[in-house]
C-alpha cells in the first residue's frame, strides 16, 4: 500500500492517490457500503460505471452469509462480487455488537446470537483478523468498540484500553501481506481520550488509521472537535478514514481537515425512501409535484436515471415501490457522491474548498435537521 | 399496422416483421410484462440491451397508478418510460376481476374498489379503451371476460356472447389511428364455443386477434386443442396472439400452429424464485450445491449475469434476497426468451421446429410439474 499526496492546502487537506493491491483510487474517496458483498439494488457492475472505485464489505455479515471460508476458497471477494476496484473490510463488531443485543462484550471480545441460524458465536480480534484475511479485502479494520453517544467519560476511558488491546491482538493475528491494516480511534466526544486513543494506536503502528464512533449523534461541532483533537497525532503519510461519515458537508469539513477515506450508507438508504441529492439541493422524489415533472432529477448528473428517465417516471417507480426505481434512484445518488468527491478533490488542488462548501448551502438546512 | 409473412412451414407456422407506430418486430415475438409501465426490477434500457422489442403494460394498474391522463398528458407510455420498442396495453378487465373480489361483472361492465384508494370505479369497454387510447399503446386490446378454469359450458357459452358485444362497443369507442385494436377469442376448453367465439370476432372485425383464457390451469393437450378449434377462423394476414402463454415449450407448440405474440409473467416471476431458465434445462439457483460453483449460469448466454458472475455470487444474492440479484436473474429469464424467440424464428424458416421442440426436452417434466 501506498499513498501520494499530490496537493494539500493551509488548512491540512490533501488530495493525492492510494495504491492498494488490487486497485489504485483518487483520495479523497468515498466508499459506499456493499456490507453483504453487493451496494444494495446495484449490481457492482453497475457501480463501477459510476466511477466508484472503491467498497466497503462487513466481514460479519459475509460471515454470517455465504461464509468468510466459502469466499476464501471462491478466491477472494473482488472475484467473488467480479469487482475490479478495490475493496475495504469493516471488522464486523459494530453488528456483533448491535445485532447481538448489546451485550456480550468482554476482554476476550464479542458473544452474541446470530441473527440468521441463532448459534452462538464470538467475535474476537483473532477471528476478525481471520475473516478479512479469507475475504482478501485490501483493505482490513482491527475490532473495536464503537461507543455509543451519548456515554459517560469513565465507559469510554475504560473502553479504550481494550480497544487498544484488541488492536494489538489484531496487529498479531494479521498475516496477509497483500492487506492493509488499519487502526481506529474511539474516544467519544472527549478531546483529551480522542488524543490518548490516537496515540496509543500510532503507539501500536498500523498501515492507516480511521476515527470511529463519529456520526453517531453528536453534533457537527462536536465531531468537528473529536476529529481536530485526533489529527495531530496521525503520521502524515498513512491514509486517514472517518467511518460511517457522511453527509456532503461533513465529509467536506472532515477532508479539510485532512481526511482521505469516508464511507455512508446515507446514498443509498436515502435512495430508497426518495430522498436526492442534486447540486440544486435535497429533492424528494415522492412529492405530488413531480408526478408530471419531464425534467431529469439533475440535468447535469450523467447517471443512468438522469440521462434516460424524468422526474415523473422515477417518481412514479417510488411510489409504485417497484425495485427498479430503488436502484435508479440508489445510482443517482452514489453518482452524486462520485461527483462530491471528484469538485472536493479539485477544490483541493485549487485551494478552494470554502467554495465548495458555499456550494453546498442548499444542504445545510438538511444535513441539521 | 403491417404483418409481413416472410417464412410459412406445413404445420402453418410463421415467421415475419409486424410494423407498429413505434417500432417494428420480429415476430413470433415474446412480449415480457410491464404492468406497472416497467418490467418488474429492471429499468427499460436493461431490458432493450437484451434484445427485447415489444413489452406488455396494463391499463388496469396505470389507470390506478399514475393515472392514465397523467401518462397521456406525458406524452403517451413509450416516452414515460424512456422506451425505444413497441408496446401492446392489456384492457385491465382481468386485473378489474380479480383484484375487485371476483364480483360486479354485468352487461356494463366491471364494477370493483380500487386496491390502491378503495374508490368504487367501472371498468366499462369505453373506459378501458380511453385509457388504453391515453396510454398510447401501439396495440390496444379490447374488454373481454376472461373465465376461469373450470368453467360449465353454459356459463362460458353465456359469456361468449357478452364478450363479442364488449368487443363491438371497444371498436365503435376506438379512436386512435395509429394504435392497433385487437380482438379477443374466448370459449374456454370447448371447441365448439371457441370456433364461434373466433367467428363472432372475426365478423366485427380486427387488426389483430388474440386468444384468451388459456394457460389458466388447463392441460397443454387442452390449451393447444382449444388453439386449434380457433385457427382456422382467424384470417392469415392479421396477427394472432395467446395471451399469457407461457413455458417455452407452450410457446414453440403455440407457434407451430401460427401464433405470433406471446406475453408471460413467468421469467420474472421464476427468477424472483430462483428459477431460472437455461438451454441445459431449469436450474434453482437457491440450492446449496452452487454455494461455490464458479460457472456462468449458462457459458453460452449473453445476458449481464451469465458475462459477468458466477452462480456462486448469484446464489448468495439470492439467497440474501437482494434485489440486485432479483435484477440480475430476471435479466437472464428475460434473455433466454429473447433467444428462444431467435431460435424459434431460425427454426420457422429452416422448418426445424420438432429439432427446437427436442432441444427444449429438458423443460417438459418442469413444464408439466
Amino acid at each position: 500500500m501506498r499513498l501520494t499526496i499530490e496537493h494539500t492546502t493551509g488548512d491540512g487537506a490533501r488530495a493525492g492517490r492510494l495504491e492498494l493491491a488490487h486497485a489504485t483510487i483518487s483520495t479523497p474517496a468515498f466508499m459506499p457500503c456493499a456490507s453483504h458483498a453487493v451496494v444494495r439494488a446495484c449490481p457492482p457492475h453497475l457501480v463501477a460505471g459510476l466511477g466508484i472505485e472503491v467498497m466497503i464489505c462487513n466481514a460479519y455479515h459475509l460471515w454470517q452469509r455465504p461464509g468468510a471460508d466459502i469466499i476464501g476458497v471462491m478466491g477472494g471477494l473482488h472475484e467473488y462480487m467480479s469487482w475490479p476496484g478495490a475493496l475495504m473490510t469493516d471488522s464486523g463488531g459494530f453488528q456483533a455488537f448491535s445485532i447481538g443485543g448489546n451485550s456480550g462484550i468482554s476482554e476476550e471480545g464479542f458473544a452474541f446470537r446470530s441473527h440468521l441460524s441463532g448459534e452462538l458465536l464470538q467475535l474476537t480480534p483473532e477471528v476478525s483478523i481471520r475473516i478479512q484475511n479469507q475475504l482478501g479485502s485490501d483493505v482490513a479494520m482491527v475490532l473495536d468498540e464503537c461507543v455509543a453517544y451519548p456515554a459517560e467519560r469513565a465507559y469510554v476511558a475504560d473502553s479504550l484500553g481494550r480497544t487498544a488491546r484488541w488492536a494489538m491482538r489484531c496487529k498479531h493475528a494479521h498475516g496477509r501481506e497483500d492487506q492493509a491494516l488499519f487502526g481506529i480511534v474511539q474516544g467519544g466526544v472527549y478531546s483529551e481520550l480522542r488524543a490518548s486513543s490516537a496515540q496509543m494506536t500510532v503507539d501500536i503502528g498500523f498501515d492507516g488509521y480511521a476515527v470511529g464512533g463519529l456520526s453517531v449523534g453528536e453534533s457537527r461541532q462536536e465531531m468537528l472537535a473529536a476529529l481536530e483533537a485526533v489529527m495531530p497525532h496521525l503520521p502524515v503519510d498513512a491514509p486517514r478514514y472517518v467511518m460511517g461519515v457522511g453527509t456532503p458537508m461533513d465529509i467536506v469539513e472532515c477532508a479539510r481537515r485532512g481526511v482521505d477515506l469516508f464511507d455512508c450508507v446515507l446514498p443509498t438508504r436515502n435512495a430508497r425512501h426518495g430522498s436526492l441529492m442534486t447540486w440544486q439541493g435535497p429533492l424528494n422524489i415522492g412529492r405530488r409535484e413531480f408526478v408530471t415533472d419531464e425534467r431529469p432529477l439533475d440535468p447535469n448528473c450523467s447517471c443512468p436515471a438522469c440521462r434516460r428517465y424524468s422526474r415523473a417516471y422515477l417518481h412514479h417507480l417510488h411510489r409504485a415501490e417497484e425495485a427498479a426505481g430503488w436502484q435508479l434512484l440508489s445510482l443517482h445518488n452514489v453518482r452524486f457522491y462520485v461527483e462530491l468527491m471528484e469538485r472536493l478533490r479539485a477544490a483541493i488542488a485549487g485551494d478552494s474548498i470554502a467554495q465548495l462548501a458555499e456550494q453546498l448551502s442548499p444542504w445545510t438546512q438538511r444535513d441539521n435537521e
